[in-house]
């Protein structure tokens, strides 16, 4: 682990951290072979991934894959979210990509939401914690105007109620001025200097928590605060509510 | 710190946490000695905290301190904001608490995160770090109604963004059905399952995460990662735009 | 149209409103013939247009229809977007109907949004408006307990940017307490007054707007708007972004 | 009122507007005479609703005023809220302008509709409406960077429950691109063509809006609405409520 006298050094840690796995979920609108702005700055920040740390990132373009509206973990009939939700649980650090569409994040991100929700309910046996526990979290998002900060909120408290940890700076954006305007790729927005910075900031502070997390389970026990949690409520059926 | 071997007997750390600081600020709108609902909800988590693991909190109502609104650390004419912004550079744990007004933080919790956005400029010298990073935040919410999430959300994004490392489960809220109706204290919302469940989940995550970070010092060097945006970007002065 | 003598008798409106088409888009995940709780409380609100206006309307069930991801109008292969977009064209009425998941409108609400961006590329030659343009809009929603106002508030921008107009109380919603509990049908939720009264408003205020509009079309000519604009504004290929 | 057959001229209303009553209300958290680049946007609408339509605004600085936080129309202690309200009272047409901070509306623009709330106990005697019924809403946003579609969603939807009917088109903001930068009078945005469109959509929109409304109030009555939801809904003290 990262010690603090290395941290008092100023140095980005030396530490191999090329044992994380990073998945990229981007949740364009476009299926594949479209060209999809969203993909590309996620690219750009699988290069950091990789050029700072080694570390490989898998991608998954959500649209390209049967993933059916509902709330289980396999609606049957076909549906390739179960292959979605094994990649998801072997990654230690997961960043949703989405693209803006009405100062929102897009229908598929929407879509994947909803499909983690089924994962509430394959808490692990011994102590509750859902799928997601132990993970990292993060955001990217391309627009052509306005809704970054939005989006980036959406994502990332879906991510941390599902049970990942949101570090400092898990976003990275790029949006053009107000209105319609050229997209990231076309508007060389790999050279915008804020998108640039929290680009970097996202990488380093994953990987750095992914690394803690690893080697230091979180150790709340769900089905204890559930036990607990009942302890001190009301039983349902004497619930008398006067609204 | 927690060990694996620890997880895997499922029970709660047995480990001395009390040296843990948490404050809570409770962004109501009603000064003292109003009955403060959100006040009621941050109690009943601070009880908790001292119960499950010895740690004593402090508490800030916002609104009882002279805070005008602005954007720097210290807006001068009696601004007691820097005794605020003390308090919260002591603490490892930091929940906001807010009502819900028109489905929003309060004012007084929007104006708080206005405040923070002074932090920004007081980076470390050695690492670039804003005085939050390393801290871990997570939020209070109570509402006779509707927008626990959204509310959520807001401060968990603000949070994060000024530093601080968002665990799993950060939130806890009460609000009622739909409409005008009791608040969390009159409703007897202490009693109610899923509060309850939020409240020690919020409690368990926040104090593991915050003894990790105690311990474990984020590595990232934001100096560097700027350094390093710099490079691989434009140059402002040379950036056309075509809009 | 309703005049100031009827509006000071303190009586609803006799005038015979049954030409108006009123139209739910049921945006839940569902696909029929599943319990749809958002379908129960839309019906609810339909048999308050039936009832007191005469007003029959139509339902959609957006999921039961092939809608895939995408921005035009017609997306081709068997899309079947171009048959709801005919409905909303002819209707003077638009009420968007969604659950709640994860605090956000559904991944189907959201993909209707994402569709309707098509319009923006279907002014009326003479004046520039978009097809929505003279159409009255309103958000109705069910959750198990939390996310009302979120949602009303996203439905409603969607709309009014799209050219409808939003009356006063354009929305009515049922939530539960806090956490999961039952839904709107299972929880009698069409008992509950605060719903009861959202859902009069909402069909009051709608019927009002829709029939004054219908009498007097906004004069508004976007394609003056728009060359004022551009004799106001930059010429793109002269701006210099200093970023 | 505008007709159809005018309508279908093409041409912009020859009609006397002049006579309707415009109010900004600039919620920048910078005090006079601090430079408000919202103040700027909002002064660029003004000029369109006088050179177009010959119609005068006014303006109000809420930040100027002492408008301690409450949900009373009058908190007495000097409390200045009741001259703001006075003027809204009078005011055909209510556009709120605010910064983005963090992504959402300014904490003088929260307290602004906090205060609002008061109104809601304000029903007109004969048919219950709020003071806001028959007044039309519109939304003046600029930012650095980002947010202002949600600021325009958060604003629009406190103003249409307030009462106020929202046209289409009813915003017009100015952000820069992802991250820091200059703001909307810096950067010159006055000569920005989506903000200049935006800017005339709302003046021609909200116009015509509000002199329809002039001539033809809303018919509802809030009070037969509230007797007939009673009537279909439980008694408070009937509910049992299994949570």
């Amino acid at each position: 682990m990262v010690t603090n006298k290395e941290r008092k050094t100023g140095k980005q840690s030396n530490n191999d951290y090329s044992n994380l796995k990073t998945l990229f979920l981007n949740c364009t609108i476009k299926p594949s072979p479209e060209v999809s702005h969203t993909q590309g700055l996620c690219e750009d920040v699988a290069k950091v991934y990789e050029k700072e740390h080694g570390i490989k990132s898998d991608f998954i373009r959500v649209i390209d894959y049967n993933v059916p509206s509902g709330l289980k973990s396999d609606m049957g009939n076909g549906d390739e979210w179960p292959l979605i939700l094994k990649k998801i649980k072997e990654s230690d650090i997961i960043i949703v990509g989405t693209p803006i569409w009405i100062g929102n994040i897009s229908s598929v991100a929407q879509r994947l939401f909803e499909r983690l929700e089924g994962t509430y309910s394959e808490g692990n046996k011994e102590n509750g914690q859902y799928p997601l526990y132990n993970k990292v979290g993060g955001a990217v998002i391309t627009g052509t105007e306005d809704g970054g900060h939005f989006c980036a909120k959406t994502i990332n408290f879906c991510l941390y109620r599902f049970g990942c940890t949101i570090p400092p700076g898990a976003d990275c954006y790029w949006v053009g001025l107000a209105g319609a305007g050229p997209s990231y790729l076309d508007a060389e927005g790999s050279k915008h200097l804020y998108t640039n910075r929290t680009k970097r900031t996202l990488v380093e502070n994953t990987v750095f928590m992914a690394a803690l997390l690893k080697e230091n389970k979180i150790s709340t026990n769900l089905l204890e605060v559930e036990k607990k949690a009942v302890a001190e409520s009301r039983k349902s059926n004497e619930i008398k509510w006067h609204g």
